[in-house]
């Protein structure tokens, strides 16, 4: 893998979109896909496939495409998804279940190893997944014992803040953050904001200007 | 607005992104934002905040900046969120509530008008913003008396389809779509899918690489 350092956060994202649409591709029984096949599938174009692709080496054959299985391990490899990451998760309502709950956090290997929560109430409690909901107070000696490299924050906004101050300060410096605030980290730490409310303009701008992008 | 048509789907994502920190920044008490500075703020460059803004007129001054409150109306227009957007939800489990709850939903226009399961447990019963789960077979009258415009999705993937089905038979065109598989709509219909772990990805590939992109 050569030139790491200049590869444009978006051909990361969209690597993660191509992984995907390969993956189902396999399961539909396809051994190969071209470019313009996988390019159409991700609604992108054919040249931002190779473009992309071609940052991290020479995967396919020219006038036959990739092949899927290879793809496949190629792009787990450069998103270091090849090998389980240990997350943990603070703040347990709705949206931490939901998301400890989700179907393709263990199928892509991000193991949920500890939940936390500052209510008494859910403190003690444990989770569909079988984790014992612990007090936050225990996250840093919890991160220390687990080896836990990304942390999770589900939390009310008036509470994120705090929460990312006890991951950092517990070397965590990966953070997914779902809570609707913006979150200052130091730049040993790097942050991931998840507002589905994204989403949502991107429909009502296609709504109202009735056409497809 | 001009030349809609030739508008990149990721410049859509971007003035929503842009949307976000302008408002943060008015919220600060800023009243003027340089493209540089909205560009480290939104982690883009800042050719690429003025050619986004660019392709929808000219909002800033040369050396001066743009107007925080100007700005966020002028995007608001674009991306249509200057006005409010009726929104159904199908599978009321964890994440179905934690999107109904989600702060962010009310405060960008998002109502959520009608809520479906098809669980006979949860049907009839109000979720905390008031409303009555209703039987996902009572969707297509619902989504007519109510104006929806919008479906969402947070079924469990076997599912998905079906509800996504009959959103489409009803003349709901647009889709968020958080259930981890693949949904097939026809051409007059758009989905958006919502994915955790292509953030984690993200996160996962900086960590092991150990830059910031």
């Amino acid at each position: 893998m050569t030139k790491t350092t200049k590869i444009p956060k978006a051909t990361i994202t969209r690597l993660s979109i191509y992984y995907r649409q390969i993956e189902l591709l396999e399961f539909d029984g396809y051994r190969m896909v071209s470019s313009e096949k996988l390019a159409w599938l991700c609604q992108v174009n054919s040249a931002q496939v190779r473009k992309d692709l071609g940052y991290f080496g020479e995967f396919g054959v020219r006038g036959v495409g990739y092949d899927v299985i290879d793809l496949q391990a190629q792009i787990k490899k450069i998103l270091a998804v090849n090998r389980d990451w240990n997350l943990a998760i603070a703040g347990i309502g709705n949206l931490g279940s939901a998301f400890m709950e989700h179907q393709n956090l263990v199928t892509r290997g991000f193991k949920c190893m500890a939940a936390f929560d500052n209510d008494p109430r859910k403190i003690g409690e444990i989770t569909p997944s079988g984790l014992k909901i612990k007090d936050i107070s225990e996250l840093d000696q919890t991160i220390d014992e687990l080896n836990i490299e990304i942390g999770v924050i589900t939390t009310p906004p008036s509470a994120a803040q705090a929460v990312a101050d006890l991951f950092i300060d517990s070397q965590v410096n990966a953070i997914l953050n779902f809570s609707p605030t913006r979150i200052h980290v130091p730049d040993c730490c790097m942050v991931e904001n998840i507002d589905f409310t994204v989403r949502l303009d991107i429909l009502t701008y296609k709504l109202h200007h009735e056409i497809r992008i």
